[in-house]
């Protein structure tokens, strides 16, 4: 059974239309695989890996322009120094947990390069966060092939939320965490784009969570839900933000986009805390930047004042995306019997409902 | 008659204690001073200077450790070349228009010249809002003299806020705007610290305002405040925030700081609009580095996993600082006979009840 | 009398073929104007200043595609936040010395204005180096009207070097340095194109002076140039590096072509001091960013492996450009009776001579 | 047999006094380990692994000050996130291959955690150059246990070049490249001070070499010295720098080292070109900033204005190691039967007396 999205509960953040899919993949040839890992044996398995393919096919040599921003920069993303030297995105994007970023990158290069994707050589993008409190992460479970079915079920349409892919064993304001998506309209004056979020919501402290400005997790009756994690945690956890948009971008434009992101981390209540990877990467799909070019090519800019319609979709896409991957995210019992509480969705309504939000 | 303060309206955001004044002046040897400018002959002047002073003396060479964030690129503020390089803020800062960043610069050189600060040369900290709607900015109303006065004139003790300084001519989400102010005391598990904020807020739409998380902005009855800039304002405009802190931190955490005010911005609904300058200028006043120091020194530095405390007592300390600013600013007619309203203080309060939080 | 350029004296930086009048002007539609202030009553005065326009009439709407880069960020260059943010240059650029940034800004403000090229507010470029061993700065000799001059006579075609415009009082490796320029033709698999460079030198130690990687600063015969700069010099100076270029370049290429003037400033013998000011500017005039569009435009983008031709273009000129500054400036007495002794070129020639390479 | 190193041949690069190995290892405390591949069954191996040890144990949790600089971003450096966040550098580092360096990040995280240097997590430093030209290296013959020899294999002394470790299969200006180092004391105002510098280098173009300014890429005789990587190498390589210092820097001064080292770069010839990867990393040994401090520490600093002695001991210092890299190299055939040859020391020697520089 899944779990209500946010919206379906009644809350609606912002004010502009979602895409059809209210997902990521609203924006036109973005598709998102995830490759789940839960088992109890030989190792409390609570991972997984998320593909983020920004073209469906040929996204090794049909480049996006990209920009990067690192609102609090405890946690890896690969590939970043190529994607700011060249604002272009040249790889698929992997997201995983802490200890197989190496696992997700070397199945990445094996993977391009018996396509043939590679050939010569490859600065691919793969992002963590830590799910080391209810995943046995120091089993390794995480082996290249599963990163190959992630990227070979990437697809269209809905996304899973919550426990899935790399988000499996997150953690989200002391709630179970994990995948999120959202996606807005942006009706500039020059034409109507969307805006696409996912996220992989590992991130944030239960007092300091909010829905749509309610201080949803300072007011929650703590008796009901037990926060475990509060005590036993060693850290700050992390947030990989991943915007698309075929809003025609330059690659400055998509910087901007990225360190906008932060916006709607803020109203959700993130704090980008010392220990927590905040890493935001945003890509354009409109312009095709062919890596094989000989001739000076077009670029399509938008017009740098019409970007404020896309800051404003960006930042609900952000707010709704992390609230969808706390709606979605099961309770989850792992590794040293650690339970990862459900964010309580009737608690939620009513508490919405007393501060007259619904 | 001086308006109340958000607090005064029983509106309490976040939950640390303030310092003695609620304002950055709390942050031991910070000292504020403005010049405000507003008379109708020759020109429509609605202007002025404020001044942070970071020593109470010898700004020029005690150095503080600094760092710089430009959250939102559309704005000036000088100096940053050699604060980023160098981590440390060597001059006073000075906040005033767009019109007047080169007087002020001049300001600055002329005075520390003449007052033996400069040997040999100083890259000041300058930077601007726009008032180019209440206040005839091509009149250039301001002279070196204004610059002086609020330098001269800078102290400890309460901060004047709204109307006043370099604030006098702003707009803030589409109310008038200004200067604002608030501290928030940080318990680190090592010592007890201050983080104070000033913040010259010219910045944000009308529908985007948020207080304590509700949507202000788009609830208020709109017959009742009218919004003249709405209609003929050329651009979205921007913030400047200063924060201070005596936590012992070195340029690398100062910067960190600068970037985490994003997360208080946001809260109040900024949204670092396409032609907003927000930048951010963070420093602590607890290292002393000696510009003429020949023998290494000791700077004493914050372990970072307890920066925490200070990123909470930040994003507290700034959604407060621009609400105080909102709430100082009286209605103000000006230039062309444009006139920016004050936030109906009544009317916050009745929707602040109305969503239960007061 | 003119004294000859680096090439006149039979000394060739790399291999590539200069422009028609090797200088940044090469590019079309660069204009450069100098205003030269060399007076003993009532202050000795040895300043001036340079405007570099990217455009020969509208740069201020006509806007190019920009990046920037501080090599070590001791010296300002305003501007910079709003060009990093957009990407784009939107201003005509002024070179002066340190104590005049600002009367330089509020110059190009008031002009800007007075022309109407500044409906609402701008965010001009200014950029300096420190004269004041020359030159008493402290006087502040230079007026508003001394910029619009340098403006108004700005022209393509042979650019004036060495003790002109803003680097009228400026030293170079202890010698008398200065304005100085240079380009060179970058044949690129997809077309031809000019790289060219204008420099305000004022960096460097004698001992560092390379010329065409012949340690001439090392074997100079001291005996016959004085160096009164090196007993009484306050500490290091700093250099301008301006680069213009047609070729199609995007703001992330532009930001590299700045990043990468690195190289030719090594090579002549540059450190990046630590008092050293090296901020250098890179644009191309490809592009037409129409700062009033409200559709969607294409902008032309070299493929990324082309730039090799760019960077390759962009040393030699930077190499080239500094030596010019220094090959151009004459001996100068100045503020209390300083002597800057221009680098003897017989003795050059005799030192290349000797090295066997001329 | 060993090659004569730079200096063997009579040939040396600026003023500054060497340690006593002429090696990173002068710094006290940072150790060196190398693991290299060389063999024709199943693959034609051509490939390895050197480690950087900042500590000589516990790197772990006795963090050292650290600073990172993208010169040409195309290569990877993992890790660099969190060390801009926190300055420190938190891990050893591993340089080995391309194709590499997720199986680095793997050995890196599960030898730290076997060895209890992770208690939870770490995101630890890999850098990478290709050698796919030499090296098969889609076999991907590294194994974790290499990484893991490379490390305990760690020792201080003198540190063996060329085609060793990570620089195993590595080109340099078309010559045989791979792993090159220098140190350079320095004699600060405030104290005696080493730097060193280790480069894995496979970066540049033959023409563009230049030994001590004589420009030997142009006048080698290439009659005697084939150049078939010139022919068939499919793009541009790269370099990455390792800075060690004992000199007291704070984090914002380590970042100043890490950017300056393309002065050493640029006057070896190394250009950036598109698909080079020049990437560089300073730490500094003096300060031990240890990851479990709960009290504020103190970090010691150097008078910013002696970092300039630094900026000179580091541009010799990386001037040699390149060349020392390219003397130490010799000719490797491998992959495909691809030949790299080494750099002919008679010749080069033949060609600075023709220079009068020997």
């Amino acid at each position: 059974m899944i779990r209500p999205r946010l919206r379906d509960l009644g809350i609606n953040i912002g004010v502009l239309p979602t895409g059809p899919n209210n997902a990521i993949t609203d924006v036109e040839g973005v598709l998102i695989g995830h490759k789940t890992l839960i088992y109890d044996e030989p190792s409390i398995t609570r991972t997984g890996v998320t593909a983020v393919l920004p073209r469906p096919v040929d996204a090794w040599k049909d480049y996006a322009c990209a920009g990067f921003f690192s609102f609090n920069g405890a946690g890896e993303m690969t590939g970043m120094h190529w994607l700011e030297e060249s604002g272009l995105l040249t790889s698929p994007i992997i997201l995983t947990n802490t200890f197989e970023v190496g696992t997700a990158f070397q199945a990445l290069m094996a993977y391009g390069r018996r396509r043939g994707y590679i050939p010569t050589f490859a600065l691919p993008v793969v992002a963590e966060t830590w799910d080391g409190w209810l995943n046995d992460a120091g089993a390794f479970a995480i082996a290249q092939e599963h990163v190959v079915e992630a990227l070979e079920s990437a697809q269209t349409g809905p996304v899973a939320e919550g426990n899935v892919g790399g988000g499996t064993g997150m953690m989200c304001h002391d709630f179970k965490g994990g995948i999120g998506t959202a996606s807005r309209l942006a009706s500039c004056p020059c034409g109507d784009f969307t805006v696409g979020v996912l996220v992989q919501a590992n991130h944030g402290d239960r007092t300091d969570l909010r829905v749509d400005g309610v201080p949803v997790g300072k007011v929650l009756d703590y008796t009901r839900i037990p926060n475990p994690w509060a005590v036993t945690r060693p850290h700050s956890s992390s947030i990989i933000i991943i915007v698309a948009t075929d809003a025609p971008l330059i690659p400055t434009q998509c910087q901007r986009l990225a360190r906008h992101a932060t916006i709607g981390l803020a109203r959700d209540g993130g704090m980008g805390h010392n220990g927590s990877g905040d890493l935001f990467l945003a890509f354009s799909t409109a312009n095709h930047i062919m890596g094989d070019s000989e001739d000076p090519f077009d670029v399509c800019m938008l017009p740098h004042p019409q970007m404020n319609v896309l800051f404003d979709a960006l930042a609900e896409a952000v707010e709704e995306a992390i609230l969808n991957a706390l709606c979605a995210a099961e309770t989850m019992t792992g590794f040293r019997g650690h339970t990862a509480y459900a964010l309580p969705q009737d608690e939620l309504q009513s508490i919405m409902r007393g501060y007259r939000r619904l």
